[in-house]
């Protein structure tokens, strides 16, 4: 089943089942108000959500309405945690690499993660506001699972099993506070604004055997002001699986129900597939020129980010979201 | 007014006003379920909290009972944001003379934060588990704030009217883990498990002329195994209040009601005031002997953190922890 929220009834919008084509969608109202609520309890309102999909497939769901993806939440439009993880290891090696800088070894073994700020997350359609241009405005397109409650310690083949929904998301990088930033040594906060997701995220089953429990083998599309900017594997070159990801996470704390944690940017080794981000693109025309050509966003400036099937089906629905200038109070 | 939340109705626990003595206490749910929802809708909600604590403090709100803060939950059992700062620069001083290593000037202007996690405090009383001595668990005096919406950009001047709670809490620390953590370069994850607050939070009415509107000006006693450790002043040596803090956290993004802002561990240059954490001391017996001496927690230890008015009344209550070792599943 394929979950959203509507922008109605409160901070955490109103939870909607949306039928396998993202055409249709129905309240769930008499389950759940919300997903985070949902997700509290997810045993009880998983199956009767199933039930509410199925209905709605069937076209027998009473108040079902046609979807309007301007009208949508993040799936979770606020939530307890967010831990976002750099798992396509060749992308953080590219980087050094433009930098003359050697990874570190334990890079491959020991998974690099981030604490992101969760308590406002954007829609697909919402605006991405910065307040200056100079702040290196990037997207990076990721996938993103939601967890039900981890214990602290979990095995990774065990942490699988915790993964009940699965979505794509464009985790906004201001890639010029980045940089100093990080030198500071306390991690990301400036560089890591508000974090778009797709209009829905989905059970595991949706993905039939593009899902092996813990990898997405499907390519993940990236489009720049109309213009493909890159189509990597979600599966390939991934060096750490969702369930090591979540055991990562879940080292010295529990993890609450309704966590997401990120695969970070989804990158191949193979440049000729591009890129889900300007910063690694800018990292390959260092390498291989001497200097990057492609600037960052502008004001303006307009991303999409989807997902598609093997019968070019959208999966999640896109996330299609502008570059806008924001101005701060008084 | 003080407000906590017991171990009852769910994740979020049931918001209740304590009064001033943290004697008696009533539930709150007629006017907000939770400390959350109270927030999300603070306008409306607080005259009416504010309303009941004066009808307990007149013996005069049915309902009323014995306040035990064994049953209390953190006053947000789980929040969806947590930035701490490192405001006492001083600290960050100590630590870098004792490593040997210049601090950049930079750090008297810029205040250093990090996005914690945040989807489970945990109570007054709760344990602090961890797997494994070796971890070097440490605990960690702070004071925080926390806010309503806060629009991204504001003005320090201007954040200061966006507190509308005050607290103390235990930023428990694995000091063992955050060496190599921090230096992957993406800052804090394993080295911070869940933090433990204090059993209220309060309006910074409360505080009388302890609160500045920005700065708490009360020394916070952190007292281990039974022999008090450190009280150092909370306004003392503070190199960035709680109006720039909230203003640096606001920076590239809009705070939903709710973000918890923190200090950073409570330090003063006086050396005879002793610590808030383990590690400072630890520093400071390098820097005078060549050596640390005093060790990190064991199992069994017991950390109590509390901060007392000048009539020698406990403001927030005390948070009284004890260390335990936690078995992974499976």
């Amino acid at each position: 089943m394929k979950l959203g929220s509507l922008k109605q009834g409160g901070r955490d919008g109103t939870l909607i089942v949306v039928d396998r084509a993202l055409k249709r969608a129905v309240r769930a109202s008499n389950v759940a108000p919300t997903l985070q609520k949902a997700l509290d309890d997810w045993a009880t309102t998983a199956p009767k959500l199933r039930a509410l999909a199925e209905a709605l497939a069937d076209d027998k769901a009473p108040g079902s309405f046609a979807l309007d993806t301007g009208a949508l939440a993040a799936p979770l439009p606020r939530a307890f945690q967010w831990a976002d993880g750099s798992a396509y290891v060749v992308h953080v090696e590219l980087v050094r690499k433009a930098r003359g800088v050697e990874m570190p070894p334990s890079f491959w073994t020991d998974p690099l993660m981030y604490q992101g700020g969760s308590d406002s997350f954007i829609g697909p359609n919402d605006e991405i506001e910065a307040g200056d241009e100079a702040w290196g405005i990037d997207f990076e397109g990721e996938i993103g699972v939601i967890v039900d409650d981890v214990p602290m310690g979990i095995a990774p083949e065990a942490a699988r099993r915790h993964i009940k929904l699965v979505t794509i998301l464009n985790d906004v990088s201001l890639r010029n506070l980045i940089v100093g930033e990080l030198a500071k040594g306390f991690g990301f906060f400036h560089g890591k604004p508000a974090t778009a997701f797709a209009p829905v995220a989905l059970t595991p089953d949706e993905l039939g055997d593009a899902w092996d429990g813990a990898r997405l083998n499907l390519p993940l599309i990236s489009t720049l002001n109309g213009k493909e900017f890159g189509h990597p594997n979600a599966a390939t070159d991934l060096t750490f699986d969702f369930g090591q990801l979540i055991a990562h996470a879940a080292r010295t704390r529990h993890l609450e129900a309704g966590t997401v944690v990120g695969s970070g940017t989804v990158a191949n080794r193979d440049a000729s597939v591009g890129c889900s981000c300007i910063a690694e693109r800018r990292v390959r025309e260092t390498i291989d020129s001497g200097k990057a050509v492609t600037p960052f966003m502008r004001f303006g400036d307009r991303i999409r980010i989807e997902m598609v099937d093997r019968a070019g089906q959208s999966i999640f629905g896109a996330i299609e979201q502008k570059v806008v200038r924001y101005t701060p109070p008084g």
